[in-house]
């Protein structure tokens, strides 16, 4: 029996990217309140494994057919939740827009709070957490064209 | 006399995308409050013609060497200013962090409240401004590699 993978914090959904779409036109996603935006859903993570959890992500720029370079994600994790401990070619820009969290990266641990912007190197371990009582919120900016993350630490099959 | 070209909202420095710089390595921006972060500098516009007035611009992604295909800015309208009149091939990102303000692109004028989020599709002509009593911040997200701006409505030199 073929082993399932395990399912990556920020790995790139088919429906992310449709080239084929061509719509490339000025659109508005209004902020209803509390991190939702109109015409943006929720994308929820299945929940296999024990690499990440309780994270939403919401596509704001890259699900629409625009021909930008780069896509933009409002992720969110609960409290006491994590993303996986991940490693790729591609590098992040993580902007903090909502509560704290911690954020390891290479070696470093560091808070972030309001609008402190990390840029994540390519090939740097790197994993986000929120230990307190609240969501913690972040802007995500990557490539459009980018490898897929790999579970760091995870053996190989 | 060679007639100087107005200087454009969103015109790209050199010192922007310091391609031959070859860093790439993690990097953190601290929030220090007022919208100002560590190790980001303003760059101000030269207030040069009556295009636009009273903006400033922190580049947090792309004056430090990274090799993202995109770069992310900072800018801020004073109570009253507003980004010249503009047009070009490139696409814009627009999320607003701070205060209000409005957005003309196409021919829809909107109003830019925390977390709203624009697309301003490739041609579009665009302009944001701020008539309110504080002032208007928003990231703004661009490809690396773009076009330079041209100022929509000025006559041709």
């Amino acid at each position: 029996m073929k082993k399932k993978k395990p399912t990556s914090f920020c790995e790139i959904p088919s429906e992310e990217n449709p080239a084929a779409a061509g719509v490339n036109k000025d659109a508005f996603y209004r902020h209803k309140g509390n991190f939702s935006w109109t015409g943006v859903t929720d994308q929820p993570y299945k929940t296999a494994g024990t690499e990440w959890s309780d994270v939403i992500r919401r596509v704001l720029i890259g699900a629409h057919g625009e021909t930008t370079r780069f896509h933009v994600r409002y992720f969110e994790i609960a409290p006491g939740g994590r993303s996986s401990l991940e490693q790729h070619r591609h590098e992040h820009v993580v902007i903090c827009v909502r509560g704290e969290g911690l954020m390891l990266s290479g070696k470093r641990r560091r808070k972030l709070k309001f609008m402190d912007t990390a840029y994540i190197a390519p090939g740097s371990v790197h994993r986000l957490s929120n230990p307190l009582e609240e969501p913690f919120g972040f802007l995500c900016i990557v490539n459009s064209r980018r490898d897929r993350p790999k579970i760091a630490g995870t053996p190989k099959s």
